[in-house]
């Protein structure tokens, strides 16, 4: 298992690239719009794995609601895993409350599926895994 | 650069352990009191960082005041970095706000200093690098 991504809401993504980018140091490697998810997504790798900013395209985009009620920081973290199924199943049967019972697509060509923040202390966490292993 | 460590305040260690370790099968490879923080703090490697469960020991602790005003969840993610110093000369330069300008000592014979969430987007960003390297 890895910690596979961060993920970041910002207001603004331009304005946040000025911190993480230019300030930090990072690279940014890629900005992609995710319409289904109504986020436009900038990659910048650390070490192993990657802090994805998050600026909302649309209201109704969860991002939108999650600046609305919190602020802008630290949306969800993606670990990925194999055996995304079996392990939702196994999280099931130990009473964890899950967002996704079955995974389903997501960006990167990968399967995700949610936990519940509620079972987790307050982290929305995200599983992923390749899709082609589903 | 790379992600060290991503720090969750929790209300009680004993249970977001039944869920990290126990539920989810991270490995458990320490837990160590920080009195100078006032937290309980267990330690849980995933891929090349480590999730970092913090529980408050009294009142006064940052985690203590930051579940009841945000409630559990993500508190701080920290990067690891050579040149300590010299990156924070850079960042104030660049005009990015600071809560500490100068590296002080913190767990693990590492020096470390925190950035201003203003400054960041919302999160609360630990810098931190080998005490030897100061």
């Amino acid at each position: 298992m890895k910690l596979d991504h961060l993920g970041i809401a910002v207001a603004d993504l331009d304005v946040a690239l000025e911190f993480w980018r230019d300030a930090l140091g990072l690279e940014l490697t890629h900005v992609e719009v995710v319409e289904s998810e109504g986020v436009r997504t900038a990659f910048l790798p650390i070490g192993d794995t990657c802090i994805e900013l998050l600026e909302a395209i649309d209201d109704s985009s969860p991002i939108a609601k999650h600046i609305a009620k919190r602020g802008p920081g630290i949306h969800h973290i993606c670990l990925a895993i194999d055996g995304l199924q079996s392990k939702l199943d196994s999280l099931n049967s130990a009473g964890v409350r899950l967002v996704d019972n079955k995974p389903r697509p997501g960006a990167h060509q990968m399967n995700i599926a949610f936990l519940h923040p509620k079972a987790t202390g307050g982290v929305l966490v995200e599983l992923a895994e390749p899709g082609d292993k589903a």
